[in-house]
């Protein structure tokens, strides 16, 4: 399947300075059936300075500050991003920032549960819930039946190392208890928000990248994040009812949960 | 199955003040096929009187103080423990302390997911960890083969609304955004636990009591505590290295993840 985000008016990425963020936008921007508006958001902007050239050197990017875990971050960028969409509202919410922190049986501290808990599960659903108001407006406003990025999206990059099932055997060789449990936190957050915004026409679901080359992914990663994300957005450009409340990988399997 | 932990020399239960956990320590208490030692811990056994009665006429009952989230007050209640079971070490600790805050879309506060998450997910992680040492003594000093509570077991009282599997259509009724992501939480912490210590021969598992009648289950729940706990000790008294990493039932049937 090709990317095409041709019928979808505006993306929201979050985390996008560097890593999978950064690489959505980069292949975004240069994509023939680009988004209208994308919005490239970071917790510091000025220090992203890739991401600052992109937008320079391309229109209809907005690059504005947002950092997940911080309420009046999220209420200001809200009013920015209602600027910027108008009457169309948000077609998709692609909540991608989230931190990592080695926590094996021996080093896991309550800090590093808190924290992961608090960057990896509790701000996607309070970024979720912050645009809501302009997710709803592009579900009605969006043309076309069903549901996906033509009317409203909200797409929550999780991980197969939040998968309790498989967490076993060769599976549980990745010890992680913090990043582990505020995945599986995150996946069911996305089941809950599912339910409960089916009846708006704005699907929910939760995607797998793979294992990727970046910052959190490390050098050994057996996927460049250019092949992750091309595989990714196409995944994204093309959900369906099908898969509303559903856990899938970059390449469109279904994940146990 | 009847309950049977004669061949069980020490079990610990946190949250014994009232609920599901006095409900324990009334039928451990009671029962022909006791283990030696019962450890009802309380975050503030002065104001558990039931507890407290019971402890006054029967044997082989100890009340010690246990706040799960405290980090002091766990360490001291490590030490009574160690004075308490000796040489024997720990053959059970049931993990059985949570909270519930109301939470649903609409009212889920940031305080109420990392509340939760702290209560139900981290402390039942941290309490375990600091009991180690005694689980580990009670894995090698318990008689028999196989894993089980004659030799050393931690259980991990989750709830069915913890599975992201069932938590669609008709079991996504009972709306909490803070207890649901706790408890899949608190299912990858067990089955990391599970991976972790399975090569020191401790068994881990998450059991669902059924819905009950307690504070937290509310007057209209299907089950008493008395039904509730008689057959989730069954199953308790019951496990073999197979229920090990799984997730059942109070009638020893499997939840989905
Ligand atoms: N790489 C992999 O192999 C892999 C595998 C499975 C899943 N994932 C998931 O894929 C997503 C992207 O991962 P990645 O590999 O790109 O990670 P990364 O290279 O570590 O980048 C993380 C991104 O999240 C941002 N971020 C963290 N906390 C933030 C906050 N409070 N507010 C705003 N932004 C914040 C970072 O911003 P700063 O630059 O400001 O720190 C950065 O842009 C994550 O959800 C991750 O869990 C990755
Ligand atoms: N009842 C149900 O229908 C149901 C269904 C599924 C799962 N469960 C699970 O079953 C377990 C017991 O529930 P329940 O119905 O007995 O709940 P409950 O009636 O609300 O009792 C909760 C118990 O946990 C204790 N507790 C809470 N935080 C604590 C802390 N920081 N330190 C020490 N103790 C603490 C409480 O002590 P205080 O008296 O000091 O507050 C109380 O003893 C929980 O894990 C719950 O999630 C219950």
């Amino acid at each position: 399947m090709a990317l095409n985000f041709s019928n979808c008016a505006s993306v929201l990425i979050t985390g996008a300075s560097r890593g999978l963020g950064l690489q959505m936008i980069k292949q975004l921007v240069r994509s023939a059936e680009r988004p209208g508006k994308i919005i490239a958001t970071a917790r510091n902007p000025a220090a992203a300075q890739e991401l600052r050239q992109i937008a320079e050197s391309h229109t209809g990017i907005h690059v504005i500050p947002l950092d997940v875990v911080n309420e009046a971050s999220i209420d200001t960028a809200v009013k920015e991003v209602a600027t910027i969409v108008g009457a169309g509202g948000l077609n998709c919410l692609i909540n991608n920032a989230a931190i990592h922190i080695n926590s094996d049986l021996n080093s896991v501290t309550r800090d590093a549960m808190m924290k992961t808990f608090e960057s990896n599960t509790v701000a996607p659903l309070f970024v979720t819930k912050a645009f809501l108001p302009l997710l709803k407006t592009a579900a009605v406003a969006g043309e076309g039946g069903g549901m996906g990025i033509h009317k409203s999206a909200v797409v929550n990059i999780s991980s197969s190392l939040g998968s309790i099932q498989l967490n076993w055997g060769e599976g549980a060789f990745f010890k992680s208890y913090a990043y582990r449990a505020s995945k599986s936190g995150l996946n069911m957050v996305t089941r809950c928000l599912a339910t409960d915004l089916e009846s708006d026409g704005i699907l929910c679901t939760v995607l797998h990248p793979g294992w990727v080359r970046t910052d959190m992914g490390g050098p050994d990663a057996p996927l460049s994040a250019e092949e992750s994300i091309s595989s990714l957005l196409s995944i994204i450009s093309g959900l369906t009812d099908k898969d509303h409340g559903e856990f899938l990988d970059y390449t469109g399997k279904k994940i146990p949960w």
